[in-house]
């Protein structure tokens, strides 16, 4: 078992990462409080794993909520029916919420814990490659608004994160390539040598080969606490982490949330934001070519989707959160492994950008 | 005017409390960070202040949602139509939101601040008695769940509060009456001497007599100020200013939001726990009295619901925040001016003043 330490002082938290960590109900047991669990999670996860995490807490007042699966049900309505459970079995301050499955249950939960009598504690066990890598850590939770992604939410901590690798073997291939696009993402704006990295062994973690997926975890996860434990609540640095996703959410946005997956969203706005740094200036033709290369072969998108066009980018990038006081800001790359936040970008470039990507659907 | 202080660290901010604040439009001003400002206030309160109020942001991106007026109005639902508008006119991470009216306003809006893209800065411009003395200050927001008032939230500082206490004039009675619950309370909990000093004035606050109300919000104000600095998010000693709070709050989930004032329910559930301090010993009969007598003379009402059995109030006290590992605790008196938070009380004192609040009504 590997343990990366977020370090956020009164808020730090560990992410344990690791196979048949299910097994071990002591790590789980350590970080709660008190005799009350409530479990989280959706139809698809909990045939698979509902059985060993509640097992984890025997002897504890033990529930769960089952949620629908899926983008579509990361909403204010769904996430009501979660307090509703709460509420009914008079779960108190000291309560623990379990978020057990992708990042849909994990920022719902999470959003969740956070507002549930102004706050109670709660944990986060990914059960997807994309969660592990990316959303259970970093306390970023909420639900979608019809006008826009993760509109409601708030900046939230786990007690701790627990990325069972085994969960993978059950993923659907889709998924995994999905994940595997935030793992490229690291590489992109802070590794450079984890990028070469990935150049390497992308087919390895495509076939889910358990050493190569563990140090990917590892590393994603090293990489994104450093970001976070420098700027936890985004007014910096911490926006690097976005990049693809203005792109990306204005793709999810447009085809509905879910029929594109979040991952396949971001490597295709991760491509833009490279076509775009590159005719800025700062990556070679080639750069780009090798971003578009690795992300085809981690069986993801690299065209945007066929119906959008270029003024639809524009207006549902404008209310994307990375607007500050009316600017658009996007993350650009200076080189691969470096990202920076710019606002004064070259617009010609975007507009460019989107009539190839627009026109090239 | 004067100026009052919450000492949080960088959450710090102001209150000022006087008269015509708001044709001050410097002060508002000096805590607007960009462009946009979103003015939520109510049907009841828009016709009165909401011009004015937009005239202080004269210049600047000013729009306004006029909500239902009421506690009962005080739901998910109804803070949903906050996000749409927000949404749908694209604020971004720098905008204002305004709360410009009583408790629920300001709770309202507070969550909808704390929970719009993770975060924006808020305003509370407090027009009752009740939320210029106690709802405005220190950052606890959120809704009602039908199952419980409050169940849904976050603690989140506004930037700054603006009680001008002109706009008591236009309150009505029994609004006032609810708001001097309010000032009792901190009277009993924290400041012995304010207590006879509102033994002495009651009928002038009453009255609306100008330099009077002025003082006491002051007073109420420091009060709060001092108990939240030292407890912000309610792990301790901040408990102590939900006397009478939990009997209160059964008393408003039973008989439907906003069919009694809170201040009113809080009235009685004052009573209720000061008559059990009493019983245990820490009062005389006396001072129960003279706090009976207070709380008359307030226009308050001093019995609990005609309608309502011990039952009740027990198993609506069971899922009240200040439950800690399935024990009740309480906010009780030592003395007038000092208050304690208790899991160990007397169980047969709690069931003989719910039996002669219950059967005295």
């Amino acid at each position: 078992m590997q343990t990366v330490h977020v370090e956020l002082g009164v808020r730090s938290y560990p992410i344990y990462i690791g196979e048949k960590l299910f097994a071990n109900s002591q790590l789980l047991r350590a970080h709660t409080r008190a005799q009350q669990v409530l479990i989280v999670t959706n139809e698809t996860v909990a045939p698979l794993y509902l059985q060993q995490i509640r097992e984890c807490f025997a002897g504890l007042s033990v529930s769960q909520v089952v949620l629908p699966d899926g983008e579509a049900y990361k909403t204010l309505a769904v996430l009501s029916t979660i307090y509703d459970q709460l509420l009914q079995e008079k779960h108190n301050r000291t309560t623990t919420l379990v978020a057990l499955g992708g990042g849909v249950v994990g920022d719902m939960t999470g959003f969740a814990a956070a507002s549930y009598q102004r706050g109670v504690d709660f944990i986060q066990i990914p059960t997807t490659l994309l969660s592990q890598v990316d959303s259970s850590v970093g306390g970023k939770t909420g639900v979608n608004h019809p006008l826009g992604k993760n509109m409601i939410g708030a900046f939230y901590q786990p007690k701790c994160v627990l990325a069972d690798t085994g969960t993978l073997e059950t993923l659907p291939k889709r998924e995994l390539s999905a994940g595997i696009a935030e793992v490229i993402k690291y590489g992109l704006i802070v590794d450079g040598s984890f990028f070469n990295w990935l150049d390497d062994n992308v087919e390895k973690l495509l076939a889910n080969e358990r050493e190569a997926t563990s140090y990917a975890i590892q590393r994603s996860c090293e990489n994104k606490a450093m970001v976070v434990a420098q700027d936890e609540r985004e007014s910096g640095v911490r926006a690097i982490l976005n990049l693809g996703h203005t792109f990306g959410h204005a793709i999810e946005t447009a085809q509905g949330y879910g029929n594109w997956l979040h991952g396949e969203a971001v490597a295709v706005g991760m491509l833009m934001a490279v076509r775009m740094s590159q005719m800025m200036g700062h990556l070679t033709q080639s750069d780009y070519e090798r971003v578009c290369q690795l992300i085809h072969r981690a069986g993801l998108p690299v065209d945007s989707p066929k119906n959008m066009t270029g003024e639809q980018f524009i207006n549902l990038m404008g209310v994307d959160k990375k607007v500050i006081d009316g600017k658009l800001r996007l993350v650009l790359l200076e080189r691969i492994g470096q990202a920076v936040v710019s606002t004064d970008f070259d617009t010609e470039s975007l507009h460019q950008v989107l009539n190839e990507y627009c026109s090239a659907a």
